[in-house]
C-alpha cells in the first residue's frame, strides 16, 4: 500500500513524475504526496489547501496536478420573485464571493425588487459557437469556399450532430479576411455550456470541409468565436444565452426603500453607464453585473473565465409615469446545469438551491433558468448599486462591511 | 444558548431577519440556521456547502448571508522558472479550476518554458483608478472645472492621502462628455489591489472638488475606471499591473516537445489571435488568458469578476533566427497580497505558494511579484494551446481529460 | 427678370428668405445672390467658389443654400489590372485629393501590382441596413416582438417592398436592450448606395410593425445600421459591400520594386496593422485606406461622410514560399453608381473612368464592380506605403511632394 | 511650344511617362494630355472634370497625375451666433457636399440654436500624434526603453523641435506589447492639422531613439497614432482638437419650433445615440455628426480621409428644469487653417466665410476657432435630426428634398 510520503519520495527520487501520481495511488494520496512535494519546494503550509470535502476522484476530470481545494464563503440572496421564461416563483439565489458588501446590496435589490412584485426575465437568443480558421490560397478561393459553405449545410450538419447525443447545429457564419476564412458554427447546446460539446462538433465539420474543398485548418477556434475574450461579436451577436431582466418600481418604493428618486437613478445610469461607458471604449454598459456574474458562477460550477463574455451587459434605467423602470440585457451569458463544475459537491448543491441540477425538461430549460436567475440577480445588483450612488454611499457601505 | 434550529424557528416567526443571525449568534451557528432555511425552501441538501473548513467568522469581511462554502479543486503547475522585476527563480503556480485539462497544458507549457531557461515577465506600468462624474452646467463650466483639477492637483492629493496610510495619488485625468466631467485618478496601492482604498481616498477628493467648484458630483464610479468591464480604456492605458512575460524557445525544443515548428505557431498566433481577434471586434487577442488568470485569481483570493479585465491582453508569436518569440501582455491586471480575500485560509496558502502572501518589501512587490507570476502562468497556457492547436490536438486533448 | 443685386436686396428687406430664393429666381442668380450676402456678411471674396463649372439647378437635390462649387484636384493612377467578379481587365482609378504624395503612392502599388499580374477582387457580402428602435413595455414584450417579427417577414417584406423599384429585403435581425428593440432591415439595393431606399422602405415596413403589435417607433434610425458612426456591427457583419483584394507578388519585384523584402513588410504589417491597431483598440487594421476610399469616393460621388465605414478594413501581409502575398478586406464598403452625387457632371465622368456610371447589367454589377476598383485602390496604397516605411521613406516621401 | 496632343502622343510612344509630364510642359497642358489619353483608354468624356478653375500648378503639392477637377456643391447655413474660446459672433458655416436635406436640415438647427440665444463651445484638449514602433530583444529591453524614454524627454524634444518652426513637442507615451514598443508623441501644432509635422518631427526624434537605445525603428507610424482609421486610443484620448458645443433651448422653442418635447429628444437620444448606438459596438455615439464634419472639412480644404476621427463623438440631451440640453462632444477632430487642401482657392474663400484663412493670432487660435464652428455646426445637425426622427420626419424629409 502506498503512503503520501513515499509517493513523494519516488518522484524526489526520479521514479515518478509529479503529474502521473494517480496512476500509483489512491487519488487522495497523490494530492497529499504533491501537498508534501509543494510545501517542500515553497515553505508553505497546506492544511487548509487539504482539508478539502470530497473524495479527490471526484474532480479527476475537472483537474490535473490537484493538492487540494480552495474554499470560497458561499451565501444566498432573496427570496426574490421571478417571472421568467423557464422559471417562475419565489427562490433563493447563491453566490460565492469575497467581495464583502456584494450580497448585502444584491439582497437589498432582490427584496426592493420583492416590494415591486417581483422581476421578469427572458432568454431571448441561444447557442454556444465555435469559428475555426481556414487558409486559402487567394480571394478567388475564399468566395468559393463561403459559396461551398452555404450551399453545404446540411453535410455540415450531419458530421458535427454525429459526435453529440444532445447538441443541434444551428447555422454557419462564414467570415473573410483575406485568405483566412472563419466558419462561426452555433449550436443549440440544451443543458450544457456546451463548448466542449461545440469544439467537438466542430472537429468534425472541419474534416468535411477540408476533404470536400481546397481549405486547409489552421485552427479549430480562429477567436470569432469569441470564447473568454472581451469582443464585440459576441455584445452584439450573443453567445451561449442573450438574456434580459426588468422591474418597474413604484415611486414610493424608490423613495423610501432606496432613498433616492426615479429621475435620480435615471441620470446616474446616463452618466455612468451610457455615456461613462461610452467613453471609456466599453462593451459593458453597467455597473457591477460581472460580481453577480461570478458570484453565482462560483456558487453553481460555471467557467469563471467565461465571466468574460458574462460581462457584456447594458443596464438602462428610465422615469415612466413618476415610477422607475430598470433593466439588464446579458448579451453573452454562457451557462450549463450539466457538465464541467456543475458536478461537484458544493456545486451542485448551489444548482440545488434554485432547484436546476442536471437536464431540464424540456433539454434546455435547466440552463435558460439559470441563465434567467442570474440575470436578476444582475439586475438587483444594478438597481442596489445605483441608488447606493444616486445616495452618494459607496464608500461608506464598503467601509461599514469591511472590505 | 441559541442553537441553529431555534434560530431558525425565530426566523421563520418574523423575530429575526435572515441577514441579522450573526448579531444573535456565533457566526458558524448563523450558517447552519441559513442553511436550515434554505433547504426548507428550496429542497436543497447542503451537507457539502456546510462542510467547510474555517470558522465562519473569518469570512465576516468578505460575505453576508453566510451558508457555507464552495469548494474548488485546487492543483499546481511548474516550478517554472522566472526571471521577473520582483521575483526570481523557480516557483510552483496555483490554479483552481473546474476545466479538465487546463493544468495539464499550463503545465506542459511551463515545462517547454524551464527547457528554455525560464521566462522573462516586468510589470511596465502601475496604478489603481477611480473616475467620479460631475455634473457642470455647461461646457464654459466644463472647461473651468478641468483648468481647475489642473491646478490643484496638490490639494486633490492631501484629500486623498489623507484617507490612506499605504496609497498615493499619481494623477487625475479629466474627460468631458457635453456637462459630464469625469476625473479618473490613478493611485500606487502597493500590495493591494487597492479599489477599495481608491474609493474612499478619490471620495474624499470629491469633496474637495465640490467645495471649491461649481460641480457637483453625480457618481463616485463614472465608468471610465473601468472596473469589471471590458473597456477600451484599461487596454489601452492599462488599470492595476501593465505586465509582459516573453520567452525564446529553441527550434528543436518547439520541434521535439510540441511537435510543432516556429512558423506553424506563428501563422496561427496570426490568423487566430491577432487577425481573428481583429474580425471579432475584440480588446483581447489572446487565447486563453483569462483562464490561466481566473484559475489563479481563485488560488490566491483575487477578486473573480476582475478576470474581465485581465483577458485585455495580447500574444504575438514571431519566428527569430529560426527560433520561436513568444510573449503575452496583459494590460489591466488587477491583483493584491493583503486584504480581501487573500486573508482567507485556502487563499492564504495558495499566496504562500508563491511566497508573496501579505505586504512585500518594498512595498508593492508582492503584488507585482504575484502579477509576473500570472503573465507566466498565462503564457504558458498560450504556448501550450497554440502548439496543441497546430498539431490539432484542442478536441482530443479535451476528450481524453474527460471536461 | 430678377438679378442677383436685387435678389439680396429683397433678403436684406426681410421680403425674401435666404433658403427660398430658387422660388424666385433661376438657380444660379440665386446662388449669386447668396454670395453677395455672405461676401457682405464675412469679407470673403467668393469668386473662385462662384466660378463652377455647371448649371445650379442640375445639383438642386444634391444641397440647398447653395453659394457655388468647392474644386478638389483629381488625377488617376493606373492602369491597373483587375481580375474581379464584376470587372475583368485594365482600369484607371480616379482619385480627387488634396494629399500631396497619395496618387504617387498609389500608382506606384498599382504599378507593382500590374508587375505581378494584376490583383484579385470579390465582394463577398452584400446589404444595405436600417434599423429602427421600438419602444414595449417590458421584457415579455420584447419577446413577443421578437416571435413576430421571425413570424411575419413576408408581411415585412411586401410592405417594405412595395415602395422601390429595385430594393429587396434580404432579412430581419431583432436586437433587445431592455423595453428597446431594434429590427435591422438587410436590403439588396443593387446599383444604389441604398441609404434613401432602405430608409423609405423600412419606414413603410415599421407601420406594419406598429399596426399588428404593441411596440412603438422610437426612431427610424436606431443606431444598430451603423450609418456613418464607426461600429463593430459594421466591421463585424458587414454593410453595403464586403469586398477583399490581394495580390501575390514575386520576391524579386518586391526587392527591385519596393527595395525592400517580403518578410520586412510581413513583419512591419504584424508590428503595425495588427498588433498596433489592437492596441490603440481600433476596428482599422490597416495603414491609410481611408485615403484611397476617401479620394475614389470624391471622385466618383459617393458620400464622403460614409469614408467613416470604409476605414473598417483589415490589411494582410505573409511570406508565401519567398513571395509577398497581400490582401486588404474592407467589410463595410457603401457604393453606388445611380443617385445621389453620382449625378454630377464631374463625378459622372469619375464613374466613366472605370466605366461603371448608371445601372449595370445585371442590376448590381456596376456598384459590385466600383467596390472592387476601390479595393484594388487600397491595396495599392497599403502595399506602397508600407513598403515605403520598411524602406524608411515616409517622411521624406511627403517632404519631397511638398505636402 | 508643347501642346497636349503632342505630349500624349509622346506617352503612347514610350518617351514620357505618364507621370512625369510636368517636367515637360505647362502644368496645365499636361492636365490636358493626361485627359486625352484617360478618354482613349476609357471612353469617357472629361470635359467636365477639365473645366476646372485654377491653373493647375497651384495644386503641384496637392495631387499627382492631375487630371483636372472634381465639383462638389458648396453652400452655407446661419449665420449661427458662437461663444466659443476662439470665436465670438454670428458666423455662415461653409458646407460642401452632395447629401440633398443635409443643409436644410443643419441651417434648421442654427436657427433653434440662434433663438435660444447661440451655442457654446470650446477646444478642451489639443495635440497632433504620431507613434513610431520600435522592435527590442525582449520584455527586459522594453522596460528599458520605457525608462529611458522618461529620462530623455528632453533629448527627444530638442530633436523633434529641430525639424519646425511652430511645433511643440507636448510629451511621449510609450506602450509596450511584447517586444514592440509604441512611443506615442504629441505635438502642439498651432493652426497646422499637423500630421506632417509630427511625422517629421518624429523622424527626427526617432533618430535619437535609435542612436542611444538598442531599440530598431520598425516604422514611423505604428498605428497607434491613430490616423485615418476607427481607434478606442483617439475616442478616449482625444487627437487634434477634443472640442464639445453645447446649447440650452426653452421648451416653447423646442415645441414650436421643432414640433415635439424635450422629453421625446431626450428619450430619442438615449435609445437611439446611447443605447443603440452601445448595442452597436459603436465609438459613436451621435446621429449623423460624420455628415457635418465631412461637408465642413471639403469646404474648408481639410483632409476627408479623417471624417473618420471626426465621427468620434458623443451626443446628449437631457430635460433640464422643462428645457431641452443638448451638447456633442467630438474627442478628435483634426483641423488646420494652414497647409494641405486649405491653399486652394475655392477652400481658401470657404476659411474666409468664417474668417480663419491662414495663421491665427495667438498662433492656434484659428485652427481652434475652425473646430468651434465645425462642432456648432455638428450640434446644430443633431438637434435637427433628431427632432426630425422625434417627429418622424426623416424619410418623408428626404424624399421632399429628392435625394
Amino acid at each position: 500500500m502506498t503512503d503520501a510520503a513515499s509517493l513523494a519520495d519516488r518522484v524526489r527520487e526520479g521514479e515518478l513524475r509529479f503529474h502521473e501520481l494517480e496512476a500509483h495511488a489512491d487519488a487522495d494520496v497523490a494530492t497529499e504526496a504533491r501537498r508534501i512535494l509543494v510545501t517542500e519546494q515553497s515553505g508553505a503550509s497546506l492544511d487548509a489547501v487539504g482539508n478539502y470535502g470530497f473524495p479527490a476522484d471526484v474532480a479527476d476530470s475537472a483537474i490535473e496536478n490537484m493538492i487540494g481545494a480552495i474554499q470560497v464563503p458561499m451565501g444566498v440572496v432573496g427570496p426574490v420573485s421571478i417571472d421568467g421564461g423557464a422559471i417562475s416563483g419565489d427562490t433563493y439565489l447563491p453566490l460565492a464571493t469575497t467581495e464583502g458588501a456584494l450580497l448585502a446590496s444584491v439582497n437589498r435589490g432582490c427584496s426592493v425588487i420583492d416590494s415591486a412584485g417581483g422581476a421578469t426575465a427572458r432568454v431571448l437568443k441561444s447557442g454556444m459557437t465555435r469559428a475555426p480558421v481556414f487558409r486559402v490560397a487567394d480571394v478567388a478561393e475564399a468566395e468559393a469556399l463561403v459559396e461551398w459553405t452555404r450551399n453545404n449545410f446540411e453535410a455540415l450538419k450531419d458530421a458535427a450532430e454525429e459526435t453529440t447525443n444532445h447538441g443541434e447545429l444551428l447555422d454557419v457564419t462564414p467570415y473573410v479576411v483575406g485568405n483566412s476564412v472563419y466558419l462561426r458554427f452555433r449550436y443549440d447546446t440544451k443543458d450544457a455550456m456546451g463548448m466542449n460539446m461545440a469544439t467537438i462538433a466542430t472537429g468534425a465539420a472541419c474534416e468535411v470541409v477540408e476533404a470536400e474543398t481546397t481549405a486547409s485548418l489552421v485552427a479549430l477556434s480562429g477567436n470569432l468565436c469569441t470564447d473568454k475574450k472581451p469582443a464585440a461579436i459576441n455584445a452584439v451577436e450573443g453567445r451561449g444565452r442573450s438574456v434580459t431582466a426588468d422591474v418597474l418600481i413604484p415611486r414610493e418604493v424608490v423613495e423610501e426603500r432606496l432613498h433616492t428618486t426615479p429621475e435620480a437613478i435615471s441620470e446616474l445610469n446616463t452618466r455612468k453607464n451610457l455615456i461613462g461607458s461610452a467613453k471609456a471604449g466599453s462593451f459593458g454598459f453597467n455597473a457591477h453585473v460581472a460580481n453577480v456574474v461570478a458570484a453565482m458562477f462560483l456558487a453553481t460550477g460555471q467557467d469563471e473565465a467565461q465571466v468574460v463574455e458574462g460581462s457584456n451587459a447594458i443596464t438602462t434605467a428610465d422615469v415612466q409615469d413618476g415610477d422607475l423602470y430598470v433593466s439588464v440585457s446579458l448579451a453573452s451569458l454562457e451557462v450549463g446545469t450539466v457538465g464541467g463544475g456543475t458536478k461537484l459537491p458544493t456545486q451542485s448543491e448551489g444548482l440545488d438551491i434554485i432547484g436546476v441540477r442536471g437536464g431540464g425538461d424540456p433539454a434546455g430549460s435547466n440552463a435558460d433558468a439559470l441563465a434567467e436567475c442570474i440575470a436578476v440577480g444582475a439586475l438587483a445588483g444594478e438597481l442596489s448599486l445605483l441608488s447606493a450612488l444616486a445616495s452618494r454611499h459607496l464608500a461608506s457601505a464598503h467601509a461599514e462591511h469591511g472590505r
